[in-house]
Formats: structure tokens, sequence, C-alpha cells
């Protein structure tokens, strides 16, 4: 893999990236939040919210966003990753993304200017329209913030808390991209792709989720691969020992990126999924068929326990029975 | 009224309300924003947007904010009214509200958990729940932004841009309440009443909607009563006389508060809307049962000009051939 790499040190980093540890930070605010209402079927842990409509069809809500230092870095980017990681929420429960309301706060014309033509790029090339939204003009900072409405029918749903003991875990990236200039934690595979390309990969998902080909899901958000699959069992109340090695990765010596970075990276197209045995070689296809690299990294057990595997060695990176990594929040796309 | 009012004075106050003003700065923005799109039958310039959803079902999404002043001043009160604000976007097109998602940028945690305790408080009230959310901690500045999801069927959604010359313009305003203690520009009618009571205020616009009793409609909202009908005939490309002394109002000496002000102020539960002559008395008693003073105000015209009448005198407050208020951009429920 990369010479220096070990299972410690990949634990470690994991463990301490603040993509994982600023999930920490917000607990009591989201158990104050619920109400009871019977046509909420999932809320928070989940990538985008479950509301019943109807008999058989399900509207999905998410919001998400982008902050200061990524803003102040590449207004651009961070406009596109507004979208981007709206229609990954959507995309990560098996859903369908209809629609999107933005808001921006904003130091300046330009850094609205240049936010804005970000989440255009986006919202023309996913094809979701951004139907509406709300500014704060001359604010002291800028964050960029966007809400995403999906649709599914109710039995299509992929859940991140439905893993179940024996599953394989499923790491689906494409590769096919490049470390975003503004970012080092954002592997770019998105910009760069035609219309047809990306809408595809998205697809992908809500096949699966009709054909009922995965067990649980997520996108990759900023905790990166095994932070996102540390969330994923959490909310599941399980444990799973993946190997390192079997994680899809570019060429990493090519591009000169140690493997550390790489589990932590935010991929423009990646979910982590729990998949039955028979299923895994028909979602490795669907994926392949779309240009996503998808492979068995592990297994699901019932340890509450993540674990990663390399040259032999197994080291622990979250007990999650001791320290829960998001406490039933979602939040992704920022850039440290 | 009162005895210095005269509808120079009203005309210059809201035209220089910084409530209207604020409405100018969007313009090329949210041009830019717009993706074609054959399920989206209305996006900016609506107070929601609104999606064909199957075949005769509509989705409705909106986002609005609070912003830094108010979060400071009342971060509880602030909490309450980004919930409030787009309940109201929500019941403005006679759609259900069914969840909300918050996205928060907060200096302190205090300030985090007072406007938590706000939405709560409104989410509860009002039977809307927040089903998720995006939290950005320790940020310089604070604010509060909530998008919305509706549903309505298509045919009973009220529009803004459907207003016809003849119509009779009715406003509509719970009068029980007080000027909030934090913010001088609102009007709070709604924190002291039972659930009951406002549910029941919101489920009246929906049962416009379906019963086709009016023509257009908005919610008042931060430009205030003129404000409001002036934007709703921007976009209708209509113009409009009203009669000050007709607007609804609490007993204004008994408070002391100025006309000025109070046509500028936004209330906890308000609409404007175009009624033809025959429904006005219906609607009128509609609102009368859920305890909102409703009035006939004016008459929509074919000129593009907004004019305040009282005591024989007739001003313009809007030549909205010339000056547009808002260009296509929704947006509310901030404190000056």
């Amino acid at each position: 893999m990369v010479k220096d790499c070990s299972t410690d040190t990949v634990a470690q980093a994991v463990r301490e990236y603040e993509g994982v540890t600023r999930k920490k930070e917000i607990g009591d605010m989201i158990r104050s939040l619920r109400i009871e209402s019977p046509d909420v079927v999932a809320s928070f842990g989940e990538d985008a919210a479950v509301i019943r409509h109807n008999a058989e069809d399900a509207l999905l809500l998410a919001a998400d966003g982008i902050w200061s230092k990524l803003m102040e870095a590449d207004p651009f980017w961070a406009g596109y990753c507004a979208v981007l990681v709206n229609v990954h929420d959507i995309a990560a429960m098996g859903g369908r993304p209809v629609a999107m309301v933005d808001i921006l706060s904003v130091t300046n014309d330009r850094l609205r200017d240049e936010v804005t033509r970000g989440m255009v790029a986006a919202s023309a090339q996913f094809g979701v329209p951004i139907v509406g939204g709300h500014l704060h003009p001359n604010t002291p900072y800028s964050v960029v913030d966007v809400a995403i409405l999906g649709t599914a029918t109710m039995d299509q749903i992929i859940f991140s808390d439905t893993a179940e003991e024996g599953d394989v875990v499923v790491a689906a990236i494409d590769l096919d991209g490049r470390v975003h200039p503004s970012c080092c934690f954002n592997w770019d595979s998105v910009t760069m792709k035609p219309a047809e390309t990306v809408r595809a990969q998205i697809r992908v998902m809500e096949d699966l989720g009709k054909e009922h080909l995965v067990t649980a899901g997520k996108d990759i958000s900023n905790p990166g691969v095994i932070g996102t699959l540390g969330m994923l069992l959490e909310v599941s109340g399980k444990g799973a020992v993946i190997d390192l090695e079997a994680i899809p990765r570019p060429d990493l010596s090519a591009i000169d990126l140690p493997f550390e970075q790489w589990v932590r990276m935010y991929p423009g197209m990646g979910f982590i999924l729990t998949v039955k045995p028979e299923n895994v070689e028909e979602v490795r296809r669907r994926f392949a068929d779309v240009g996503i690299t998808a492979a068995a990294i592990g297994e699901v057990n019932g340890s509450r326990r993540l674990s990663v595997r390399y040259l032999g060695r197994e080291t622990q990176v979250f007990d999650l029975d001791q320290e829960g990594i998001m406490r039933f929040f979602t939040e992704g796309g920022a850039c440290r």
C-alpha cells in the first residue's frame, strides 16, 4: 500500500480527523428538536428524513452546508459541493433528488456570484433545479447551505440503521478523479464528467433500493470511508472488521497521496453499503457499469466495534459502545 | 387614525423601510439560478416553490431565515420566528406544512440552546416536526435558517401572480396580540395562543385554496401589509388603490403605536389576498371564525401602481413599472 502504513496509524488518523470529531458536538440539541409525528419514518441519524406521503410514497428532506474556510478558498467549489452533498444525501437513501432551495450568507458580491456559479453548474449537471432560497447579504462571514427534497416509494428506501450480522461491507467509490486543488481532503471525480455519467451514478443507488440489493447504506461524507462506516454501524448497533488493503483506491504512489489521507477524503461519488453475500457480485457489477469501483472490504459482526486489518495485524478504530461518533446528526461536505 | 398621519408620510415610510429596500439587492443572482425543469410549476417570486408530483399532487418547498440582529437580541424569538415564517410560506400557498429542516450558525452554546428552544416551541405549537438539519458550530456570527416541505393538490394552490383587475384587496390580520418586546416591528399574536387556535388559522388558507375563494395571496412578511401587497401586484402585473383607514389595526392609541409603524410590522398571522367581490363576505367570515380580522381595503386595477388613499388624498407608494420591489425573490422574517 504505502511503506509506512499500519493499522495503528490509519486507526489513529481516522479517530482524530476533524471530519470525525466535529460530529460529536451536537448531541443534546438534536434530541431536544424531536417532536412526535406519525408520518415521520426517519429523521436525525439518516442522510435524509423520510416522511410517509399517501399510502406508498415517501418524501425525503435533508439539509447540508459548506462553511467559511472552503467558501473563502474556492467559492465556486463550495457552491458546487453544497449541491453535491445534498444530491448524495438523497441518493444514499435510494431516492430521487427533485429540487433544492439555497440559503446564502456572503461577505461580498464577488463571493455571492462565484458560489452561485458553482451551485448552478452542479444543479444543471445533476438535473436538480434550485427553486428558491434566502439571502443574507453582507454578513461578516460566508456560508452556503442547501436543503433538498427527494421522492421514493416506501419500499425502496435504503436506511443506515439496518445493517445485519454477516452482511458484507461494500465500499463504492469513483476512482477516476483528482485531489481537488482547493481542498486536499476532497476527491473530485465529478466536475470533469458529463451530466449523463454522474446522473447514472446517482441512479444506481435508486435501483439498488428498488431491487433490495443492499441492507443499509450511507454516502461517504466528511468522516471518510472508515468514519462513515463507523456512523452506519453506530446507528445499526453493529460492529465490523475491514481490510485496509481492500478499500478501493487510485494509484496513490503516482499522485503521492498517503493512504491515511485517502481514507479520510470526501469522494465526489462514494457510498458505504452492507450487502447480503449472495448479492455482492451484482452490486459490484451495477457500480462498475457506471464507472464506480465497488469492493467487499469486510464483514458486519455483532461486536459494536469497528476494527481495521492489514498485514495480519488488527487495530480497533471505534468502540461504539463507549464513544458515539455522531449521536444522531447528519453533517457533511465541509472542508478542513 | 393618528393625528399626524397622512398618505404622504405613510407612502414614504413604507418605501424607505429596510424590510422593503432589502428586497432589491437580489436580482441577477436569482435569474442565474434558474434551470429549466418541466415539473417546477413555480419557483422564485412565490412564497414557496411548487413542484408537480404524480398527476394531481404538488410538493411545496421554501426556505427562510432570521439573521444576526434578532438572534442576538432574542434568540428564543428568532428560533420561533424562523419556524413561523416558514409555516406562513406554505400556508400562503394554500398548502399544508409537513416537515422542516434547520440550519444553524451560532457563536456560542447558550445561543444555540435558546434558538433551539424557540424552534421547538413553534414546531410543537404548529404541529410541524423538525426532521433534520445542519449545524455550523462556533461561527463568528449567528443565523438560523429553516427550509420547509409542504403538500397540496395542484388545484388548491394560491399563487401570488394571479390577481386580476376588479378583484378586491383583502388584508387579514390577527389583531389580538402585542408588539414583541424584543422587536418593535414584530406583532406577536401567536406565542400566547393555544396550538388549536394557530393551527386553525393556518388551515383557513388551505380551505380558501381548496374552495377557490381567492384569486391570489401572500403572507404579510417583512415589508408589512402595503409592501407585501406591492410584491403581489408586481408579480401579477397589476396595480391597486387602497384605503389606509380600512387596514385592520388594533387600538393604536391605546398602545401608543404610530400608524406608519403598524403598516410596516410583520404580523404573527397575516395575509394579503385578492378576492372576487362576490366572495369577500365568505372570506371575511372564514377568517373571523378563527379570530382573524379580514377587511376589504381596496381594489386591483391595471395601472401597475400602488397608491394609498386617506381623507380624500391619494399618494403613490410604488410605480411597479419603474422600480421592482423584489425582482423575484422571496425573503422575510428578519428584524430591523
